[in-house]
Order: structure tokens, then sequence, then C-alpha cells
């Protein structure tokens, strides 16, 4: 798993909204083997770090091999980018392109304990 | 009538949206016996379970050469999915192809007894 | 004036919309005798019955040698809809093609005097 | 019928196309008595005279009313232009709107005996 | 500057919305002397008069050889239609054409002193 | 199998197209037993009959229960029309919606032996 | 009538196109008096001269007061631009705005004497 | 760093926005010294000032060459205008064209400390 | 690399095409170690026999970790299924995302020795 | 001026077409001082070498801050690729923004002395 990185955010009072989309994401079905592929966005309000967009990347081309069934997908890359930003809001979406005629979409949120300042 | 199957939701502790598009509905009027066609849009705040997609298929596939209307198609989905599903929260849209110059979408929803967690 | 004729609505117990889009309605200018084209778009909750599409399509082809304003035009459906079907909510939407340069919308609601149970 | 006026061509040395097209055609079906709706383009190189935009929308508004089938409509209708306007070539194609699930689309040509001159 | 006609609201015991947009405005920049072009989308609710739409044409016509900045624009004529409806609610918005490759728009509202008996 | 009709072309002198596109077709995969679901594209020039538009529809909708494969779908279609209407050319294309992450086209044509008159 | 001017074509060894868009030319209809609109379309392959952008822009709008037909702007135009620039070929293309519920599109071309060297 | 002029809001006495968007916005990444791209969208409610337009486009341009990362451009923005026009509220995004697969948009807002009266 | 299967063609006295759209090819940059995305298209005209449809899929997913440049996808692709196929011509065309700004299409054809019979 | 760089063309034998599309290309108007935006689309049959993708990106990021006329970038990246590439055939197309309401395309071609083989 390929490390997520981090830099300061120098704008830390004001709230903020960066979003992230990620049109080339693509894991395995655990059950069939094939691949799957899907549109990622991630939108998250910073607190005191951003994620570092080339780490980004790389963290998600490291699903490439990964057999993970789409729920898991979109609740481990939230998971996983909390516990390296810290944002004060984060929702990641997962657009999964169609299989047997259906097209899925998973949607997370993650909000911190303490509400941000001023956000509407 | 096929079967719905579920697994177990790995992440109840937070509430999220799945959402399943079917652009490949059809029934039959019960009234002319022509066939309808209809995009179905699922969307869900699973608890403990999720709907396994090849058994929604297979459900979804099994209104093939039934007689339906409209309105019974998209209330009988939804009383089917949350009784197999028991969802914090379902919406079930079926958008159907123009008849007679008119296109007619119908939209149902249904809320667990008690409001989930936290969600906006 | 063609009649409107209704069905029962098999799932009162749940407060649902169904939208009719009507883009072939037709009717004549009052004041240059011309022909006027608009898309309707018909959205309601249904109480005890559900308007039957035949009759729609027959009612709204009635106007085709009217003449009539187009605020009329909506507002006459929404009435003559709302004493067949007695929803619990309902809105009409006139989209009138370009005239002069200038394009038309124009929008009326109806709400039943007890707000329907449940609906967000 | 509603006549078809023209006026002169004042560029009759260049060989060049006029367009027209119409969004807001209708006529009825001779079978079922339903309304009909097209959109007609109209496409030709004038020789002597050019036809006069508003006799055009009187002449296509006249079909209102009338019993006719999609292949009589477009030929009809090239048939009297040609006779009224007299062009180099002409071009005539209906969009009908879908009827039964099918979407039609009728285009018949017209050219004078000589080639008109210069064109590519 | 052309006069702006109303007609009577023929329902004036119901909260509507009549939206006007014509891609067809323009005006002269007072700086520059070239023209600007934009599309303007009129909103409103009717209190017991409608503004009639010819001469709404002619009104918003008048501009044309005008100089007048975007903002003044948008408040002129907000209050030019103000004076004549007296609407319960208006909103005019101003699309302007992009200049100096930066687009711009302009959108200012004006609600009557008693709020719109049942809207939301 | 439901028979085709056809009916007099009263415009025979002249080489116009006709094309109808049917967005609402279904068979079924004769490996798999899934549902197939495609757009067709019928587009033919009338020598002594068309087409009627009612016998289409129904000879399209008796493929919805028969096992068969895209190419033989296209072909046979094509065959039957041409045996119909014996038209002086004839082209059909499905479109086949994404199986396995792939979206499938198959276009046939047929010219009748004499090329028609005067087509460009 | 502001002055077209010209500037030297530095690649005349090569055949190469030059197309200019304009969405906002507008003119007066000399019957009604009222405002026409049209994006006109220009493209040529120069010959010793281009058009300087800047002069193109006032020439067009110099029409913004003056009654003119729709094939007198598309006609008047080539000849202009054909009289200043002397290109190897130019086609000028008026697409005009709905009037009566149809829209009118004319195109003109102009080809020099002698072929364009090499071209396809 | 170019700067900033306005001129004076003639509507001071109603809250209305303004809304530029500039899809030619470029910079340099500091780490790598490539371009960047973006679509500027500014959108306030103006005080007593308004940014004067031309100034505004220079102002932009002046980023041409200077190396800095999305969430400075924005929140610098952001800055920069508030501190020349005093807005009642303002919301600068940048959507920035895709980097290693994936686009990123940045919004930021500023609400002066009193409310903006009357907005909704 | 996974082998190509093919059935044998039941209409081959017609020439008639066959396009596969496959949206979800991946494979790896042999200079960066970045994984490409691309949508393939191939298009051809079987003469004995045509290409199985699953066995193209897990063709095509037999590239997701391979080291190979754009140009060698695409006439790889071409040559092994020119080779399985033995089409009587064919076309495959590469559409590869966005690297650097720069967005990248690859086309290459194949025709047999001797022409199709009667193809237009 | 950054250099451009080739690779050797493995399929010499075969002519396929290569397309970059590069929409971030910025220069300078040599009159007003002002940035330019275009963008750029590249298209050739390779002959023994191909362009090599970064050295292409990097040799267009060269003219960012270059005063240069539309006809001249478009007609000096054609002579630097087809001096650097030789390639048998070869076309640029600059897509330039909207200047004072005008769109302008430039498109030059190049085709080496000898026809390619086999091409259509």
């Amino acid at each position: 798993m390929s490390a997520l990185e981090t830099f300061r955010n120098t704008h830390p009072g004001r709230d903020y909204v960066i979003t992230h989309t990620c049109p080339e994401f693509t894991a395995v079905c655990p059950k069939t083997g094939h691949p799957d592929f899907a549109t990622l966005v991630i939108s998250y309000v910073p607190d005191r770090v951003c994620v570092e967009l080339k780490s980004l990347k790389l963290y998600l081309q490291s699903y490439r091999n990964r057999g993970i069934y789409y729920e898991n997908v979109v609740n481990a890359i939230l998971d996983d980018l909390v516990r390296a930003v810290r944002p004060r809001s984060m929702t990641v979406e997962g657009r999964f392109n169609v299989r047997g005629g259906i097209g899925s979409v998973v949607t997370a949120s993650h909000a911190a304990r303490r509400p941000p300042r001023g956000r509407k």
C-alpha cells in the first residue's frame, strides 16, 4: 500500500473545499477476478494539512491488482484519507462502471467531532 | 420471482449511500400486452446488509414477462427490497419510456422508524 | 373537453411522486391565431386515485384548437387535474417555445389542506 | 391550403443553399386520428425566386388538422415547394416523434433537369 | 424607452411563477462603444397583473443602442419591471458574453414587503 | 414470428429514404440466457411498398424471448425486411448495450440488383 | 460601412484554411423593423493576404442598424470579403435565430478562377 | 502584481450577485516548473464598489509566470479581491485541469462580519 | 497472452461491419511504469469467422500489467486480431487519456489482398 | 525553442494515423501583448519516426511567452514537426479562443512528395 503524504494547509483560518476527481481508478472483483473501473471523487475541508497530489495518485494506483468490493473501496479510501489528513469533513464517492447492465455509486462521508468554523 | 440475496455490511458504524442504476428494465403493460421499458434507480443507506448485485439483476429480470402497471413496478420493488435489506432508508425511481407522447417517472421512498445516525 | 379518468391508488399508505412529461402540447394563441407549442410537466403525490394515462393524453389533445393564453393553460390544467385526482400535492409546468425571441415557462402548484403524511 | 409566396433571388449568378428548420410541424394520423409531430428541414439552391418565410410558416400550419401519412407529408411538401420555387435542387426531411417506441425520418430530394452551375 | 404593458392576472389566488428567457439582448458598452450581448432571464410571481410579452420584447429592444454597464442593465430592468408589474417577487439575471476572456453574470432580486401567500 | 405488413409506395417515381429508429429492441443471449438490449436503426429506399409501422413494431417485439446472437439479429431482420418490402436498398444497424465492458454495433446492407434511379 | 483591412499571408506556398466564427451578428429586418440575430461562419483559403481580425469585427458591427434580408446578408458579406481578400476560395454561412418557429441557414461559396494548388 | 481597480456600486440598497467566469487562467507549478491551467469562477455581492473588469483581467494575467500551488491560487485571489472590493460576501473557485489523471477544484468563501441585508 | 477465439460467420455472402467499443482498456507505460487508459474501437468486415466476445474481453484484459507504448498497443492488437479472424478489412483505434496535458489517438487499418465483394 | 525528439516507428510497413490533442496551448498576441489560448490538434501518418510525446509537450510550452499571430502558430508548428518527423502526411489545426466576439480556427496540411502506400 503506497503511503499518503501531506503538506501544511497555509490557510487554516478559513474553511474551504478541495475536490479531486480521479476517472482512472481500477481494482479487481474478488469474486470473478475481472477488473472493475470507477471514477473516484474525493472532497474535503482541510484542517492542518492537505493531501499531496502525487502521493494520492500512487495510493489510488496501489488498488490496481487488489481484490476488493465496491463498498470496501469507498470506505477504505475514506478511512485511510481521514487517518492521514484529519480533515474537518470529507466525502468519498465511487462511480463504478456498468456490470451486468447495472451501474453503481457508493458515497461515504466523515465529519470531525467539532464542527468546522463558520461553514454554511 | 427470483430471490434477492444480501451480504453483510462491513461498515455499519457509518451512514453511507449505495445507488444502483439499471437502464435495462422491461415489463409488460397489463392492459395492452405491449412491453414497457424503464431505467430503474435504487438508492439506499444500508443497515446490517447490502443487496447482492447479481441477485438484484436476476430479480429485476424476473419482471420481463409480467403484466404490471408503472406505479406497482416501483412500489413492489421498493417493498421487496425493504423486506430483504432492511435499509435505514431507500428510494426507488422508475423512469418509463414515452408512451402516447408522454414519458412518466414514479418515485417512492421508505425510511426506517428510527432515523439513521448522524445523516445530513 | 375530453374527460380525465382515474384509477385507484393501490399504495395510499405511502407518499410517492408521479411525473408525466408531455413534449407534444399545442394550443392556439387567442390574439394572433397562430399555434403555440409547449412541453408540459405534471407532477403529483396521489391520494386515493391516479390519473389514467390515455385519458390524460386525450385531455391534453383537446387543447389543440382552443385559443388560450400561456398562464391560463397552466392554471386551467392544474385546476382540472386537482378536481379529477384530488392529489395530496401537484405541480404543473408549461415550457413554451420561443415567440418573438423570448421563451416562457409558467409553473403553478397546489397543496391539499392537510399536509401529506411523512413527506420530506 | 395556404399559398406559398416567393421573392426574387437577387444573386442568381451564384449557387447557394438556404435551409429552413421548422421544429413545430404537426398533422393528424389518418388511421388513428391522433396528432403527429415532426421537425421539418427544407434545404434548397434557389434559381429565380426564394420562398417567402411567413408564407412558408402559414403553409406548414395548414397541415395542422389534415389526416396524412409520414411519407406523404414529406413528398407533398417537396412537390408543392418545387412547383412554387422551381429550385435548382431541394431536399425535404421530416423527423417524426416516437410512436409505439419507434421514431421515423423520411427524406426526399429533387434536382432540376439541368444541373446547377458550378456546384460541388 | 418603450412602455411596458400589462394584463390582468386571472389567477391571483395562487402564487405561481412566470419565467421569460430572452437570448437576444444587446446594448452598447459606454466605455468602448462596442456592442454587448446577453441572455436575460426574468422570473416573477405575479400579483394583480402580468407583463405583456410583446411590450416586453419592444422594451428590451429599446436598449439596443444605449450605452449602459452590465450592473445597470440588470438593476434598471428589474426596477422598471417592478414599477410596471408590482410582482409579489421578481428576479432578473443577465448572462453576458465573454469579453477579454471573461464571461459575467449579474443577478438581482426584489421581494414585495408582504411575503406572498403560501409559497414554498 | 409476427408478420410484416406493407402499404403501397405512392411516390415510386422518386428515390427517397425512410429511417426507423427503435431504441426498445430486446432479445435473449443463447449462451447465457440473459436478456440483450439494442437500438435498431432501419433505413431504406422503398420501391413498390413501404413497411407498415405497427407490424414492424410487433415483428421486432417477437424477438423478445428468442435466443439469438447479435450478428444473426441484424442479418435476420435485414433478410426478413428485404423479403417483405423488396426495397431499392436497405441498411439495418443494431447498437447493442455494453456486455463485459464492451459495446457492439453490427451493420448490414442490401442493394437491389438494378441500382435505384437517379440516387446520389 | 467600415473598411476591411488585410495583412500579408506569410505562407502563400501552402493552401491552408482560416475559419472565423462570429456568434454576435445582428442586423434589422427591413419588413418588420425588428432585430435579427445570427452566427456567421467565414472560412477561406488565403492567397496573398488575410483579413485583419479587428477590422472584420468592426465591419460586421456596421450591419447592426441596417435593414437587410438573410440572403443579402450572406451574399453581401461574401462579395465584400472576396473583393478585399481575393481568396483562393471562401464560404460564408449565416445561421439565423428562430423567427415564427422557423430557423434559417444561408450558405454561399466563391472559388477563384484558377483552382488552388494541391488542395484536396 | 497588477492592481485591481473598482467602480462605485450604483445600487447599494439591494443585495445582488455578480459572477465572473475566467476559463483562461494559467500559472506555473512551483515543484515541476510546468504550466497549470484552470477556470476561475469569482462570485460576490458588492457593497460600495464593484471590481473593474479590465483590471481583473490584467490581475489574473499577472499569475502567468508565477510559481504557485492550487490552494494558494484560490486563497490569494480571494484575499486580494476582498481587500480591494470589500464585498458583502465572495466565493472564488478554481477548477484545475487534469494532472496525473486527477482533476482538482478548490473553493473558498468570505463573508463580511455583518450579514448582508435581506439576502436569502 | 489470452487466446482469441472465433465462431463461424453465418452470413459470409454479405459484407457487413461489426464494431466493438471497449472503454476499459488499460496497460502500463514502459518508461514511467504508470498505468495508461484508453478506449479501444475495433471495427471489421468478417470473412469466415467472427471474434468471440468473451475471449476478446480476456485478450484485452491481458494487457493490464504489460509495459507497452501507444503505437504498439494499436498495431499489436490489429496484428493479433487479423491473424485470428482473417477479416476482409479491419480498423483498430486507441483513444488514450490525457498525459501531460495531451490526449492521443492512434488508428491503424488492414485490408485483405482481395477486396471484399460488393462493399460500398 | 525546445527540441522535438523522435523515436523509431516500429510498424513502417503500415500507414496509420497518430493524433495528439493539446487543449493547453498559449502564446502572446504580438499586437496587444495579451495572451492567446488555443487547442492544437496534430495528426500525422508516421514514416520512419514518431514524435516523442514529452518533447512535444515541452516544444509547445516554449511558445508560452512568444509574440506570434494565429496563422504563424499553425504554420510554424507544422514546419517544425515536418522537419523533425518527416511524416508521410501531417495536419495541424489551431482552435483559438474567442477574441472580440470572434473565434478562429487555422488548419494547415503537408503531404510528402510520394503519396503514402495503400492509404484510403
